[in-house]
């Protein structure tokens, strides 16, 4: 994939393809083998091409890996636009297709994570701007989502609902995807670790109870 | 602070104070700091010695941070054990409790964020399995302890609650105590980033919400 034309983008729409081959690339290889382990390096020799040539696009590594990040708060939010208009209007009924729709999305599940605690920490203030600015209006309009969808949830309840959801599946997707050592400590468990890392099971349940609790409360 | 004896502890008693003394140099210097940014360096700097000399009584920086993080289970449950006696038994008594008695250990809100994401990653499996039975251990006691105290919480509604209850109060502790780019972009907020990073405030409600749709639906 090495190509002299890479390097020599000079017109905005190439230099868009050159960011978009980027994100595919970071996008493939954080999906197989987590957000934690893919280097700017390992991009760079996915797109096939030098490290420093990456650096024109992308100030680092984490700003590669934000815009996935505000990328899947947008693919999240159509799913859910979609899915939440078929789905039964109770607590049970939400939780079921915030689930499905999150546990369809694993790279955005790992990137839940990584977001606030190491991604947002290592780009500029105008990257982690946009980056905010995006992701906000991408959480008030899922929140709107869900209070149009579940009666008794209200405005304040949807924007507490989604702050608990993405919470919840960035520490259980985690949990759910333990290094090696972890995964051997787990198998020696009497259920098989099995209460700790069924990722959709445990997600699934909590959202029903932060719901139903929102529900009752607003 | 720099002693020959701190390099040549050959008893076991000697060899605890050592491990005694690292722990709580890294206690000061991440309470001040935060986890993230102190290394093993800063904690041998603190202690007074060459970072070699601590590898002879912790394997990697993560053993030493996992160590506090069992520390902080121990200790939030026994505060919990004395706040949980005197507490309303409703979800918004038990929420005040446990939102009081987490904030006031900021040390251990963000050790709880980093256990999973960093912290369990680079240590042996010996080290993470003696950090999990002894952290797993904790959890159960503090379901046991919720479930009394909250009338139709039960066994599976206590442990539920730890998850949901650990998990948030991770995401919401580093929310709020967010990066200087990211605080200026706060502050430039209608409401000053009030809305985000006000930790007791979001953990409190939501943890309300949680414990009422854990007790209604049990």
């Amino acid at each position: 994939m090495v190509t002299a034309e890479f390097q020599r983008a000079r017109r905005p729409e190439h230099k868009e393809q050159r960011r978009e081959a980027i994100l595919a690339a970071a996008r493939v290889l954080a999906t197989r083998d987590g957000v934690r382990t893919v280097t700017l390096g390992d991009i760079a020799a996915e797109v096939g091409v030098h490290k420093s040539a990456l650096l024109r696009y992308f100030e680092t590594r984490e700003e590669i890996y934000l815009q996935l990040t505000a990328e899947g708060w947008q693919e999240w939010t159509e799913a859910l636009r979609i899915a939440l208009a078929d789905a039964e209007p109770t607590p049970s009924g939400g939780s079921a297709v915030i689930t499905s729709t999150l546990a369809a999305r694993p790279l955005f599940c790992d990137l839940l994570a990584h977001a606030p605690l190491n991604l947002e920490r290592n780009v500029s203030l105008e990257t982690v701007r946009a980056f905010k600015v995006a992701t906000l209006d991408r959480v008030a309009a899922i929140s709107q989502l869900l209070s149009d969808a579940l009666p008794g949830l209200g405005p304040d309840g949807g924007r507490k609902a989604v702050a608990a959801v993405s919470s919840l599946a960035a520490t259980f997707w985690q949990v759910s995807h333990p290094p090696e050592t972890l995964a051997r400590f787990y198998a020696e468990q009497p259920d098989g670790g099995h209460s700790l890392t069924d990722f959709p099971r445990r997600l699934e349940e909590l959202t029903t109870a932060v719901l139903a609790g929102l529900t009752a409360s607003t």
